[in-house]
This record gives structure tokens, sequence and C-alpha cells, in this order.
């Protein structure tokens, strides 16, 4: 019997800062047929509430270092103010969301990050994705938006990356689903060309993938996250799409599809 | 045929400004069988917030006005703090607890509250409660936990007073479940002497109500806390009982049970 579809949608801060461009891509989100799940990740915001309360936030290689006071912030700021925002956004769009982190039923497990060279904090990387309780509320109706929150089962809660909870999720409900991973991005897809933003790459398999690594076309920031969408492939989700704000229209132009 | 029963235990900022109190509570609720949903308030941590940003909270007869700055901030406190670390700690305890306010799911909408001779600012009062998607939660075997924000299914979040979410969530679920609403309290009940602590009145119903108006024994601020209750129990909810932290222990001694 073939398994239903289901689209996983990630966005990013840069659509999550910009409230007409969040906006329109929420009314887009609240427009897509079938089953679904948003995933979103923190923005500027929570730098900003840290600032204005005196507190500088620490990066690391672009990675935020999550002390104590900076977990109650992006606490704070992802699964309070973004989440019920957005999902208060998609109910005035007619689309049922309901707002969890990974605490939520514990629907994300994770542990925190063991120091090494780098103290992360309290920073989690994700253990095991519970999917039953998570296809339930699917199944009856409710559209879930997952904040970049997870916790440790033991009462700790740990700031986890949102492309990895969007990688996770789209592994988890590959048991139950045929999962399409949609990851909307700054540029319309991966560029062959980083100056031309009209090179975007149609498809990219794992042969190609090689080649586009050793011709240095990938690299940087964009090697882990690449990494990370082929991991999710090998791993039960069917496809990985890479594009703009426009990933979710229905006539998206331009995006790049990852298979194996 | 008989209706399945469901426990709603409202707590207050006093509990949770107590983290050790708090983590008592927590433990008990999750050891509670049956069906069940925590309602939760605010607390002080909102106000301290708003202070470490520079914001005053402002307060008319004791009641929070809530502007565009302070519903950002309660809404941060409410439904990202607070919630999920209460979230995160029931897990610990093996109880599969899910945050929601109310505009995951739509299941409370409100209104704006009109503007008289005071504006509450972003202040909900409840239109309704959609608990269809909540008994699905109940029903999938997840405890919801409600923070006091609500909408009003146009994208407009709403602060909400937590008594007010309790009594209309046990409303609203008086359709499918024999509801009990249990409201932790500072004290460990109704006081027949406000300066005799163990002077708990055992069963408060319309009548006595009526006498205990009349002798001043209920005023100020028990006289609408009383009033929603009897105005809940009209309503279909079977029982409303106001006590102490120990209010959901099994061999609690002392409460006050509301009848008519």
């Amino acid at each position: 019997m073939n398994k239903p579809t289901l689209k996983i949608v990630k966005i990013g801060g840069h659509i999550i800062n910009d409230s007409s461009q969040l906006a329109i891509f929420l009314e887009d989100f609240a427009k897509l047929k079938g089953n679904k799940i948003l995933v979103h990740g923190g923005g500027k915001k929570a730098s900003e509430i840290a600032c204005s309360m005196g507190i500088t936030p620490k990066m690391i290689d672009g990675r935020r270092i999550t002390d104590e006071a900076t977990l109650e912030i992006v606490t704070m700021v992802y699964a309070g103010l973004i989440n019920k925002n957005m999902v208060a956004q998609l109910q005035a769009n007619s689309c049922n969301a309901i707002g969890v982190s990974g605490a939520d039923g514990n629907m994300i497990q994770a542990t925190k990050r063991p120091v090494k060279e780098i103290d992360y904090g309290y920073a989690g990387d994700v253990e095991k994705v519970h999917g039953a309780h998570l296809k339930t509320l699917i199944d009856s109706g409710l559209i879930p938006v997952f904040c970049p929150i997870s916790h440790d089962k033991k009462g700790q809660l740990l700031n986890t990356n949102a492309d990895t909870i969007a990688a996770e999720v789209a592994v988890g409900m590959s048991d139950f689903f045929e999962v399409e991973l949609n990851y909307v991005f700054e540029a319309d897809g991966v560029l062959e060309d980083v100056s031309d933003k009209t090179s975007v790459i149609d498809t990219i398999d794992v042969g190609y993938y090689q080649e586009l690594i050793a011709n240095g076309t990938i690299s940087d920031g964009m090697l882990p996250k690449i990494h990370n969408c082929f991991d999710a492939l090998k791993r039960g989700v069917c496809e990985v799409r890479i594009g703009g704000v426009t990933l979710i229209k229905n006539n998206a132009a331009l995006y790049t599809t990852l298979i194996i």
C-alpha cells in the first residue's frame, strides 16, 4: 500500500525577520494541499531581546553558545513569540496550526552536546523523534509548527538547530509517510555560479554532489547543509528540495531537487 | 452512557514563582490518574523580564494593561518560558504533556476587550472553546498544558486571564466529559475567618454562597473568582474545588467544594 505524502517545510531567519515576506509565505503555506509540517528557525529577534536585556549573544564560527540566560531567551522567543505569532497568522489563513517544541508530546528527544574543544552550553543533538503522537496530530487535521527547541526527557530544554529538526522529523515521519523535505533558503536553490542568482542547479544526485564538492561549487556553510540533506535521503526521506520563498508555490520556477 | 471524567487543574503565579514548590506540584500532577488538563497563570517572571527590558508593567486595579510591548513579553514568558519548562518537567515525570495556547488548534477563540473607561489593550475575552481537537489530544493520551494566551482568529494574539481560561475550557469540555475543575490557591480553600487558615469551608452551594456574600465572608478579589466558579457549574461543569498546593494529592485534607 502506498504511504500518504507529507510535506515538511523549513524556513529560516531571513524570512522571519521580514514581516511582510513572512505574511506572504504563511499565506502560501496555508494554501499548500495535503499533510504538512512547518519548521521555523530563530531569526534576529533572540539577539535583539538579549541585547535589550543587556546580554551579549556569544557566537563561535556562526554558532550560538547557549548559556543559561541565552536558553531562557531562545525558549521565550522561539517557542513563545515567533511560534505563537506564526500559529495565529496561519489560523487567520484557515490553516489549523498547532505550535510545538520537541518537549511537547516528547516528540523530539535530544542530548546536551558533549563538551569537546567548544562548550556549546544547552545545545541539543537530536537523539530520537517519537513520531506516533506527531502522526496523531496530522491525522486529526492539525498542522504542526515546530520551533527549534528540544528536551532531554530529564526536564532540560535544549536549543537545537532548525535544519536538523526538519531533517530528523522528516526521517522520523518516513515510517508513516512519503516525505518531501523543503528548505526555504536565501537563494532560489543551489547555484552553479554564486555570482549568478539564476544559475540554479535543477537536480543533484549523489554522484553529481561529489563532483560539486570536488570543483568547489558546494563549499563552506553549504557543505553541512547538503550533507544533512543526503543523510535524510539515505534514512528514508523521498525527496529534498531547496529553493527561495516561492518554493512552495505551485508554479515555483526555480529550485534544486536532491535525490539518491 | 456515563461520560468519562476529566480533571482540570489551574495553578497561579504563587506556585510558578517558587521553583521547588512548582517541582513538587508537577510531580503530584504527573501522578494524578485519568484524563487531565493543566492551566497555568503568569507569575512574576513577565514583570521581571519587562523591567529588565526597561518596560514598566502597567496595572490598573491589579489588572495588567497589555500594550504591544507587554503582549510580546507575556507571549514570550507564558507561551515560551513557563509553558515549555513545565512541559519538560512533566515529561521528566513520565507525563506526556503538550503545551498549548488558545491559538493552537484554534482551541480558544477570543475577542479584544472593548475599550470602555479603561483600555486594557490586547486583553482577550473568551468567545468560544473549540473542544474537538482538545478532545483528540486527550483521547490520544496527551496531557494539554494551557498558557493564558488566546487569539482572535484574525492573526492577533491576546492576553487572557488564566482563571477564565480554566473555567471556559472546563465548560467547553463538559460536552464530552464529567469535568472537575480545581483551582490551586494561596489558601487551603475559602476561609470562614480570613485570620484563621484552618477555617476552610467544606462545601458551598448556591444558597450558602449568597449568605457568605451577605455576611462579607466572600468579598473583594474572591467575589469574581467564586462568581466565575458558579457560572462554570451552571454551564455544565460537575464540581469546582478550591484548595492549596496539596489539592490534587489523594489525601488532601482541606479544600472547598462548590456545587449547585
